[in-house]
């Protein structure tokens, strides 16, 4: 197993228990807060899958991310009462996920031979589409399309990425430093509480 | 024709009504009416299609279950006046639908040669989430996230269904089983009114 | 470029500024904006591609769709105080995109060999269901669901369309008298406010 992917299934877990912990909040029953950690989980990997046309998707051919997710809903369920206080860590093993979801995404769009444009679309798409279908199914305007820097962490390492793959750097190299970038981008952008310009109407 | 297909049509009609009864409920026009019937009936399968790759997905290649979907949306707005009356019969129906649909995901996704896991979750997606869709669009929280016992008994079948196998039941019999067990099931459940535990943050 | 691509572009185009507005009366941030216009123009197409299994979707393999939408985003952010203004024009453009939307999708379930039914289906899919994806990430219930003349318009021109065809047209003629005949259909409904019958249940 590589470091890649261990990073996959840290981020797994971590979008599995944000997922759940919503679901929670929103007093859905066990049922409901397993759907809804499994596609916070895998949805976003899932809706680019569908779209370049890679099917069955991935979760279905390789039963660990089933397991994952379900260690993940295990976790907040048993630490829901105590998540308060651990919300710095899941927000660090988030970040840790979104990163390594981008470049999952870039990576399955430039085996795809897509244009580099169309690869970042598909990074963040599987970055922040599980997230946006978790606040379509609690009836909620997707936070991402609302407040917090988050898809432009995407966005921005999805150019880093490239503009670093023009110098011919070693790929390992590659992925250390977009995510790297991603995630201290991330963190600052949530410490310094970073938000885009709203576009008034009046 | 055989009874398994004969089910499968009284499940896709009973299912369309379902939904246009729900749309008509939130007052929506004639032709949202039809649309919610079309997605509760066929939204389930479609989904699963789609995220196995079996395209064009089934209802784009027969078309009598458009001609069940007319039917079904024609009679719920027929009778829209007279249905609470025939709740039971309609409730009948839809745990016909609920049983069939569960076994016809079932065996899909053995056809696609997938872990019984999998297959598990595929019969539970093609039996629910035309009812997920169905909720979305009427902008709810999906009902079987938040109280009734539904997916539940659809994951329960599909264990029964895959325990049974292993002792080399004939065909018919374990799909008469199994669709027996759900059917049973979810009359109980109905009747005394079970549901999950929920899971409190306080 | 032919005169249908001209069309298709204007269409794109003026899905996305009516994504893009609707999204900035709902405050979103301008990823949210961004978001909103791309599957607004895009979300129908997309739909109907990975329903018939033609993947990658088409936007994926054309770049120019992702520039109109940009376009369109611009233009709807620049102008976001005196688009009531534009609202008559907009409107029109919206009607293009209607119509062209609408023969290409009838066109695309053709190529795929589908029946008329299905192919009407595909049509009223591609031109309607960007703007339900749209309303859906906005967490309204879809508007072509209550009130206006829309959908149904796609639906008649379907139908002329097939049935023209029976006449052996020239393929050029048989798509503008049917454009033509969708452009007047709405333009009369808009003007005229004509709607369906409500399906009251008291």
């Amino acid at each position: 197993m590589t470091i890649f992917t261990l990073l996959d299934f840290i981020g797994t877990t971590a979008f599995a228990m944000s997922g759940a912990l919503t679901a929670i909040n929103k007093k859905l029953d066990p049922f409901g807060v397993f759907i809804i950690a499994f596609v916070t989980a895998v949805g976003g990997g899932t809706l680019r899958d569908i779209m370049i046309g890679r099917t069955p998707v991935s979760w279905m051919l390789d039963l660990r991310y089933v397991y994952l997710i379900v260690f993940g809903f295990a976790l907040a369920v048993i630490f829901r009462k105590k998540l308060d206080r651990l919300r710095t860590s899941l927000s660090l093993f988030d970040t840790v996920g979104l990163s390594v979801f981008t470049l999952i995404g870039l990576e399955r769009g430039m085996i795809w031979g897509l244009h580099p444009v169309i690869c970042i679309a598909l990074g963040t798409m599987t970055a922040c589409f599980g997230g946006v279908i978790r606040d379509i199914l609690c009836t909620e305007i997707p936070v991402i399309f609302r407040k917090e820097i988050y898809a432009t962490v995407c966005i921005a390492g999805g150019i880093v990425f490239f503009v670093l793959k023009q110098i011919n750097l070693e790929q390992d190299i590659l992925y250390i430093i977009t995510s790297a970038f991603m995630i201290a981008f991330r963190l600052l952008a949530v410490r310094y509480q970073w938000c885009l310009p709203t576009l008034q109407r009046n």
